[in-house]
C-alpha cells in the first residue's frame, strides 16, 4: 500500500492512503491520523490501511479525492531516529575520488552510518531554504526504509523483516561547511541542514520483484533544473542491502518503531572508455560530479546550487509508473536578497 | 515545576507533575498525556501544569500519591532529535590527554555536537543492557536542555529563550568500539547505545539563582558502586552555554520542540600539586579518570564498568535537597552469562 500525510497546519499531518496509480487518495482518519501512530502498532493497524488501500484501487472508497503532491508533508512528518547510510561504494569513491579497489578495506565489510536529525524533515515539494549559496548547496538522490521495532544484536535477515516501508530520500547538503565539521570528528550537524521525502512511502510487497535481496531493482531518475542528471541503478551496487544496515544500527542497542534508514546517494560505477573514465549512469548529487570532473580533467568546474535552481528525483516501475511520485523542489534564500546598491545619488542642495 | 513520564506499557508513558520535593506527584492526564504533547503546544499546556503544580506543592492537589522514580521513564521517553554536545573543555582535553591549552583553537570557538539517537531514551532506574563486558562501558554525568522551537540562524541569546526544561542525562558510551567508528569518520552510532535521564525535568526557574547565564552553578555528583568519584561544578567551566549550543545546531536549520541536546560530560580543570597534576572535583566518566592516571602515571589503571556495576547521578540544590532526583542504573547482560564450564564428568559406563 501507498501511505502519506497531508498538511494540516499540525506537526504531524493527516494520514492519507493513496492509490497505487497515485491519482487518488483518501483520509485514514477513521483508522489512524498519523504514520507514527500506524507504525507504533503496525499489526493493528496495517491491515486496516490495507483494505482501505484495496477499496480505494478499486474504486469503491466512499469519500476518495485528487491525490496532490504539494499537499504533502514528508510521509513520516518527523522520527525519532534519523539514520543515514553510504551503501554505494562507487559514491564512496568518488567523493574520495581514488578507484573503488582503493578504498579503505573496513568500508567495504563495515556500513558507515551517521546520525542525522529527525525533528523537521520536509515535504516533497517544500523549498530547501538556506541562509547563504556559498554554503555549497547539494542534493542526494537516495532511498529510505522506515523500520518497525528491531532488537538489539539481531542479524540481517531478521532486520530485513522489520522494513514497514520505502520512500525516496533527498538529505541536502552544505558541503562547504563538510571540512570544519570533519575536522571536529564529531559527525556532521551544520553541513546536514534537510531531508525531504517522497510524497508517498509504500510497503515493499508494491515493487514485486523489484524488491529483491533487501534492495531495490530499479533506476532512480534525478534532474536538475530540468535536465536528467542521474538514472543509477538502485540495485546491484548497493554494497550493504537494508537488512545489513539495520542490524549495523542495531548491534549495541534496540531501535524503535518509526527509525528513518537512508541509503545514501545512490551511485553507479564508471568504466573506462577509449582511455578516459566515464560514468554513463550520470550522478546523484553534485560532488559527484565534481569529482568525476576532478578524476577527468583534474579539475571541478559545475558550481553548487545557487538558488531558485530546481531538483526532482523520480523512480519508475518496470511498467513506467512513478512508485513513490516525485521530489520536486527549489532552492530559496533563508533571507530577502538584496539587489545591488546603486551608489546613492547626491542631492543637488 | 518538575514533571515526568510514568510507566503505563505505552511508548511515550503518562505524563506526570511532581512536587518541589519530589515527594508527592499527580497525573496530568486532565491537561496533557505526553510531554512531547506539552512540548508542541508549551503557551497553551504549561500554564496549566503549572497550576497543578503549584496545588501539589500546596498540598491541595485531590488525587496525588507517593512519587516512585523507579516508575519513571526517561521525561521525555523518545524525542525527535538528540545532540550531544562536549562543552566542558577540561573533558576535551583529557580525552585528548593534553593540557587545556594544547586543545585546537576551533574547540574553543566552535561548539563540538553530534546527533544521536532519539528512539529509545531509557529510564532513570532501567538498566544498560550491554552484550559483552569487553566493550568498555563507561558512563558520562551530563546536563541536559529540551528545547521548544528555535528559528533557524537564532542567535545565542535568543535561542536560549528556547529552553523549556533541563534534566541530568547519562549517555553510554562503549569505549572499545570508538576508535574503529572514528575512523570511518562518520560520527558515532555502535558505540553510543542508550541515553537515560533524572527521573524528573525542571523548568529553569527552579534552579533560582542557579541558572544564569544559561549555564547551571551547580554541582553534579556521581558515584561508580556506591563510592563518589565526582563532585563537578557544571556552572563557571561550560565552556558554551546551553544558547550556544542550541544556536550552533541551529546555524542552517530550525529545530522543532522537543529537541533535546546534552551538555557533555560535566569536568573540571586539574592543578598541580607538589609538582603532580590532581584533579580533586574528581572525574564524571571513566574515560577521563584514565587519562587522568596516564598522565600522572603514563598509565590507565582502572578499567571500564562490569556487569553488575552501578552508577549514580544526583544535583541538590543550595538548600541540600535533590533537584532531579537520582539516575541510578545497573549493568546488566544483554545474553545470560554462562558460569564457567566444567569439564564433563566421563559417565561410569
Amino acid at each position: 500500500m501507498k501511505l502519506a500525510s497531508y498538511k494540516d497546519g499540525s506537526r504531524d499531518g493527516q494520514l492519507v492512503v493513496v492509490s497505487r496509480d497515485l491519482r487518488t487518495a483518501h483520509y485514514a482518519s477513521g483508522i489512524a491520523h498519523r504514520l507514527q501512530q500506524a507504525l507504533d502498532d503496525w499489526d493493528f493497524y496495517a491491515p486496516q490501511l490495507q483494505d482501505l488501500y484495496d477499496a480505494l484501487n478499486a474504486d469503491r472508497a466512499r469519500h476518495s479525492f485528487d491525490f496532490n503532491p504539494a499537499q504533502c508533508m514528508a510521509p513520516l512528518p518527523r522520527a525519532y531516529q534519523w539514520l543515514s547510510g553510504a551503501a554505494y561504494m562507487s559514491h564512496l569513491a568518488l567523493l574520495r575520488q581514488v578507484a573503488e579497489g582503493d578504498l579503505p578495506a573496513a568500508l567495504k565489510t563495515d556500513p558507515l552510518l551517521h546520525q542525522g536529525a529527525g525533528d523537521a524533515f520536509i515535504g516533497p515539494c517544500d523549498d530547501i531554504v538556506v541562509a547563504s549559496e556559498a554554503m555549497g548547496i547539494d542534493f542526494s538522490a537516495e532511498l529510505a526504509a522506515i523500520t518497525g521495532d528491531v532488537k538489539q544484536d539481531t542479524s540481517p535477515e531478521d532486520a530485513l523483516d522489520a522494513v514497514r516501508l520505502l520512500m525516496l530520500a533527498n538529505p541536502v547538503s552544505l558541503r562547504q561547511l563538510e571540512a570544519a565539521e570533519q575536522g571536529k570528528g564529531a559527525g556532521l550537524v551544520q553541513s546536514r541542514p534537510v531531508t525531504a521525502f517522497s510524497p508517498v512511502a509504500i510497503t515493499p510487497d508494491e515493487l514485486g520483484e523489484a524488491w529483491r535481496g533487501g534492495k531495490v531493482h530499479l533506476a532512480l531518475q534525478t534532474s536538475w533544473n530540468g535536465r536528467k542528471v542521474g538514472m543509477c541503478d538502485a540495485g546491484p551496487e548497493m554494497g550493504f542491502h537494508f537488512g545489513q544496515l539495520i542490524a549495523h544500527a542495531a548491534k549495541t542497542r534496540h531501535l524503535r518503531a518509526g527509525t528513518v534508514l537512508g541509503s545514501g546517494t545512490v551511485s553507479n560505477r564508471g568504466a573506462e572508455k577509449h582511455g578516459r573514465m566515464d560514468w554513463p549512469k550520470g550522478y546523484g548529487c553534485i560532488a559527484e560530479k565534481r569529482s568525476m570532473e576532478a578524476l577527468q580533467n583534474s579539475k571541478a568546474k559545475t558550481g553548487f546550487m545557487q538558488f531558485g535552481d530546481t531538483v526532482r528525483m523520480e523512480m519508475k516501475g518496470k511498467d513506467g509508473h512513478s512508485l513513490f511520485g516525485a521530489i520536486d523542489q527549489n532552492v530559496a534564500p533563508l533571507y530577502p536578497v538584496q539587489a545591488e546598491a546603486e551608489p546613492a545619488q547626491e542631492s543637488a542642495a
